[in-house]
């Protein structure tokens, strides 16, 4: 088992092999996590500090779970209600936290390269969280595993990714991974939520939902991110759920098993269509959620081996 | 030992005998409580997951607490900085929290009603730690523990609740499982802060003190909850004080070993009289908070046992 | 080894004794945490509760990391969003919780003596992490091991104390300690930020760095507490950098090995200099850091000692 990193920053540096090795553990801690006792120790000992600079449900609670599940000492900070407001830096934060002898840490932050910036300060293994614009890693991990799950393969299958690309760093991870494991991949959106020079990714481009969705194995929307919208041009709802949002409907272009993910939270009656979206012959938004837990273990699991065979280093 | 429900949502489904099997347990946890080291083991290796959508101190650290003294893995939401703020709803948020394979999840909800709808949408066991004007059970059951440690027995009894009923679960549960175990329930308010048709629930009605706490073996006040009365008429509090507070001189009617209780936070001065709450001879208000922790790990513990005795549920 | 108290509140009542017990044991958690396998069980069965009146990202992070890794169950309270919006006073809210049994009550709060007041009234040891202008004695300790360890000894050193003194419970607490300890301290600072009858501790006050810094051991900084600076004279912060703030320059004055130390969150820029703040060879804040932890473990460990020793109250 390889898996050659002392961070997780996002998706570009790594390997086929090592993506597939993270998820094969992946595999093995889904499975705990369906048991009544869900304890293993690969984290006991150790100290995790979750510090989410952007406020997030499910991708903290995710990590957290993650690591208590683990045995790890697990804190996580707000952020917000910080030493920030005293006109600290984030790096005096993170130096500080770091200070304390952090095993890991899972940082999500508004500002893209925040965390990698954050990771070469530390002594200890950096999880990103996501990250502006950037990556998100454990995303597009989990989202692998599911796809990998349900089509038996990660590899040649057609993906179509719909909607907000421009705002979004699960879009551009799963870009990423996606053509790593030689998938063909497809990017809908109305022009003004496409970033530019996004073809040079490999990913072929369209604005129509049917063109974009033919003989698609795999439907993935994305959350529009009206939180990031600064001054850009911003679709009415309506509109936009008539043209981009996914029914049964336009679905039908899609191969006839074709599955259909979201990243959540999900805007229904804008992305979606809501019975659509609770549809479990279709849509594995929930397994989405459930691969996420056991992807931030396997990925917490393989950075403390990493640790574990790396002396400690004495500070000062 | 029989408990057989897989959630605890209200009082109401709860037959006299399982009232009694969860205080018996809850006894042990007294005990427990009052020793040095304080863990049992009954949750080890669960997922304990409150989710608070009302802000409260002593319930969801209650919660905490028991659950963390158990061994289960505890994490707490603070709801209002959560996905909601995103547009999910409550619904997608306990769906994805469900996902992640909690095993207990613990939800106040401000709306009545709500913690049930939840608890048929998920795989895990359901407390319903208050919702809306419609039941708090645990609090009923600390309530009963209390009452019964003091008293005795937890029959028979004559039991006076006063002040503000029309806005409080806390008097509805308790009216539930008073009435359940064959004791004789008084209600003082002013009209406007009594519900209509309260009589149906086989309770006397008074609008007056010295009426309602005559011969009285327990004298329960309640919170003036203003953050709950819209619109409505809201008595001034000194004459609140005047006609319905609590003090040494209202309390001479009941009996003369007549134990007084206040679920907190307390308003000294409108709703009681600070001298009284804290005369260890007649307040039995810290002794309740003691009974909370114990029922909650009961409560706990009982759901558990009847989870593991169920097949896991394998998801899709 | 003899520890003989109770609570920790405050420097003043310890010991020089007992200074040199704790910061022994500290020693040993110091190594402890530079391990990667960090836990220790003195708290085992125990429950810490943590009470921060005042948000803090570092001390409550470091009593938190502290308990968990003695195994502690750990729970921290945001006493913002609590019972106390409803109307419950500090003793109420602090009785509500001493009845869930904790061992270890962590307090921090905006009012001198508010921390003295509640340990009279509850069960548990209390530790002070902070009250009003008043003591702050774990981060004097994390100080005193700081300088113990870089010093080789802590009495006969001259420590220069720099910054705004008035609103700093850091400087008092840290003036008891070193002044206990045999120290010279040289207080720092402007007219304005100075307390009344400072003198009478024992210390030389100067309102020049060149003279405050001349042969000094220990360069002390602190923060300028804006927060706290109501209505008084407040300097341009340009004015005081240029006067106060601490630079290479001004820092030719002390001992050629004197040590820099701040306790954080720092103002570049503003008391000192980023670049020496920075400098490894001079600046300890890093170092202060990972004491404050050891330190922190030390003190619940010694009061968690002295709780067993005691037999348990119970209560009613």
């Amino acid at each position: 088992m390889r898996f050659d990193h002392r961070h997780l920053l996002g998706i570009e540096p790594l390997r086929p092999d090592e993506i597939e090795t993270l998820l094969d553990l992946a595999d093995r801690y889904v499975t705990l996590g369906r048991q009544r006792d869900k304890h293993a120790h690969a984290l006991a000992g150790l100290t995790q500090i979750n510090m989410f600079f952007e406020t997030s449900t499910r991708t903290q609670a995710s990590f957290e779970l993650a690591g208590k599940r683990m045995g790890a000492d697990v804190m996580s900070m707000a952020m917000q209600a910080s030493s920030i407001k005293k006109g600290e830096t984030l790096i005096d934060t993170a130096m500080t936290l770091n200070a304390m002898h952090p095993d890991l840490l899972v940082v999500r932050h508004p500002n893209s390269g925040a965390v990698d910036l954050l990771s070469q300060k530390v002594n200890c293994a950096v999880i990103n969280a996501g990250d502006g614009r950037h990556e998100h890693p454990t995303q597009a991990l989990l989202d692998a595993l599911t796809i990998r799950r349900r089509k038996g393969r990660l590899h040649r299958l057609t993906v179509a990714i719909c909607g907000d690309i421009a705002h979004s760093r699960v879009a551009r991870s799963n870009i990423l991974l996606l053509h790593k494991m030689e998938n063909r991949v497809r990017l809908v959106a109305p022009p003004t939520l496409l970033p530019a020079g996004i073809e040079e990714f490999g990913v072929e481009v369209t604005h129509d939902m049917e063109e974009g969705l033919k003989d698609a194995d795999v439907v993935m929307m994305l959350r529009l991110q009206k939180e990031r919208m600064d001054g850009g041009f911003i679709p009415s709802e309506r509109e936009y759920y008539h043209r981009y949002g996914l029914d049964a409907e336009k679905l039908r272009h899609a191969k006839e098993d074709a599955i259909v993910m979201h990243p959540g939270p999900m805007n229904r009656g804008v992305e979606i269509d809501g019975t659509l979206a609770d549809d479990i012959n279709r849509s594995v938004i929930q397994e989405q959620v459930e691969m996420g837990v056991a992807v931030r273990m396997a990925a917490m699991d393989l950075l403390a081996r990493n640790l574990r065979a790396r002396p400690t280093e004495l500070s000062a």
